[in-house]
């Protein structure tokens, strides 16, 4: 049963399949550019055995963070800190938050919701709620951290800059502690305004993940931060040096090299990629009444789509994988709702062009099929 | 206070330092073919690219596996899994624990106890009792697992095969799985048995912790592996599923690549360098009547020095810290009863001779000063 495996599981069985849109890892051909540093591999390795690994870092973490608009992120005051991936920070930042109570955003990925629920109780909270800040009497008395992913994947909301200052507030005067996960506001200038300064300026008690995994298709070489308040840092810092002394300095200056090349145009090439494969899908399903894209205006490298009210994703699910092409079923999103996810696929859209345009061409032939076993009832 | 920071916060004290002996990192020169595969990065990197995961995967594991003895590790039934680094292994295993109440060795290096005693209840057990299968009544009868450190890290103690025979025997009757970290067998031919064909023979239920990341100086660029029996494949897969997708194909190949030049004579330069920095040491401090190195037959990259009973290590750290020289001071290698490690520092042996060297000039020029501090009652 597709609804006994969790989403990771789900994106390993696309491993090696003939048609994997199930992961939102990048996958696309690298650029021009991005080859050059890949010719420069050796040079990278050397260079980091000569210097500093605390320049290293601190060098990588500015060119990151400032490709992305955050200036003000406390690289310069150590409160950075690096991990292997984006869901290790998050296993670290759980242990970090040992005795909270933490409301967290539904839908969204479930390894977030597996990795925080086995260290704190954990309560919803939906996109409308953080976005007007008005939450349910349990998460407004009982909650002592707000967890909210922006860009939210699979739905590709984002929080905004007033919606930001209000939370912050709110969470002052509450006293909750706020923690983002930030992992695509690579792909949405939307999320590239200064958090750092809104959050350092409130004072409020913060942990930002951020992640350099989802933005270039280097096969997994990737890093992970862990971006924390004062208040948070000693807390982080002992709960990371079980898991990690340090990251690798070669990918550290990957994550630098890569940066300069996204802030020279690789990023605008990345997002015209992106918004072309979003684009041809929506004009694909033009043609298909009842299957919606419902998310008109994500940027991120994932897209939904709706499928008719009679149709399960599962049964989509089961017939595409069946012809090789993969996707994610949507109900494990919906870690408190799964009936919430039934009607909802996600497609991963950085692949190549042809990859989504094979897709398309396979999805529109195997829907008469879908349709008619459900009209027979099958 | 030194003694309020674990091991790794030590460890990360000395990044940068002058002098660093502290963490069991490998920080020697690559020799000449390590530095040929770095070249070969672009190769090793579009070749990847190119290749289907799973073999990738398989290949690596066999190769890492093989030239370490252990043919009968379940590769080929899918039973062995990759993960980002031997903690993040453990962090993984713990989870798949849960439930269970663990006894684990002591001394070891204070992570894995910090890792596991966050998730299940932990009791202790010592390298004589595992040797004799001869446990305490609460181990006997409580614990529900055995967790071992073989090589053990600080002391080098190594588990020999007819120990492990009767281990499997013991708890095959006991109904207790058995849980080995071998992150140090590379360094030790006595741990390079196959434990796996043990293992599988016996029918024991148990996970191992496989390790490449103290081999071979790529600067952090490492995995960990998980191998399991049966009855743990599938809770382990469910949990590593929280935490990764994949590991990268990239550092795949370089575990490859370096496992089968250690097999081609790689390992036995990296042991000879290994016994030359321990017989410097061992001979330099014949002349110290009151320092000891206590695990005389030790083979892994690290080495203990028993300092006189009135001499605390961490007044010798303290000293050493203070001219750039770092080393680790042993009291949190005995998570249980600290106070058996208070007169005992640890010294990184995988670096170059000449950092050996220095380390030894250092110490004793400190050694007088050290004790005249003691003599004066300051």
């Amino acid at each position: 049963m597709t609804t006994d495996l969790n989403l990771t599981e789900l994106e390993l069985r696309a491993i090696g399949a003939e048609l994997n849109l199930a992961d939102g890892h990048p996958r696309q051909d690298l650029t021009k550019s991005q080859c050059d540093v890949v010719a420069q591999f050796p040079d990278l390795f050397w260079f980091s055995r000569q210097q500093i690994f605390s320049e290293i870092e601190r060098k990588a973490q500015t060119a990151f963070l400032t490709a992305l608009g955050q200036h003000m992120a406390p690289v310069q005051a150590g409160r950075v800190y690096s991990v292997y991936s984006s869901s290790v920070a998050t296993m670290v930042l759980a242990n970090a938050l040992r005795g909270h109570r933490v409301a967290m955003l539904h839908p969204t990925f479930d390894n977030i919701h597996a990795i925080l629920s086995k260290v704190v109780p954990v309560m919803s909270m939906s996109e409308s709620e953080i976005a007007e800040i008005r939450f349910s009497d349990e998460v407004d008395k009982q909650a002592t951290c707000l967890f909210i992913t922006t860009p939210n994947n699979p739905t590709g909301w984002v929080l905004t800059q007033s919606a930001l200052e209000g939370l912050c507030c709110y969470c002052l005067r509450k006293g909750k502690v706020l923690c983002l996960d930030v992992s695509f506001r690579g792909f949405d200038i939307r999320a590239q305004f200064d958090h750092y300064a809104v959050l350092e300026r409130t004072g409020v008690e913060y942990v930002l993940v951020e992640d350099t995994g989802k933005l270039w298709p280097l096969q997994e070489l990737k890093l992970g931060f862990l971006a924390v308040s004062e208040g948070f840092r000693e807390k982080v810092h002992h709960c990371l040096s079980d898991v990690l002394l340090t990251v690798s300095p070669f990918l550290l200056q990957l994550v630098e090299v890569f940066s300069l090349d996204g802030a020279a145009g690789g990023f605008e090439r990345l997002h015209a990629l992106i918004a072309e494969n979003r684009k041809m899908i929506v004009d694909a399903l033009d043609g298909f009444e009842d299957i919606k894209v419902p998310d008109c205006d994500a940027r991120i490298s994932v897209c939904r789509l709706q499928l008719p009210t009679s149709l399960q994703a599962e049964k989509a699910y089961k017939f595409l994988t069946s012809r090789g092409v993969h996707v994610l079923p949507c109900r494990q999103f919906y870690w408190e709702r799964p009936e919430d996810g039934a009607r909802l696929i996600r497609i991963a859209l950085a692949r190549n062009k042809k990859v989504v345009a094979e897709f398309l061409s396979q999805f529109s032939m195997v829907l008469p099929n879908i349709r008619e076993t459900r009209a027979s009832g099958r």
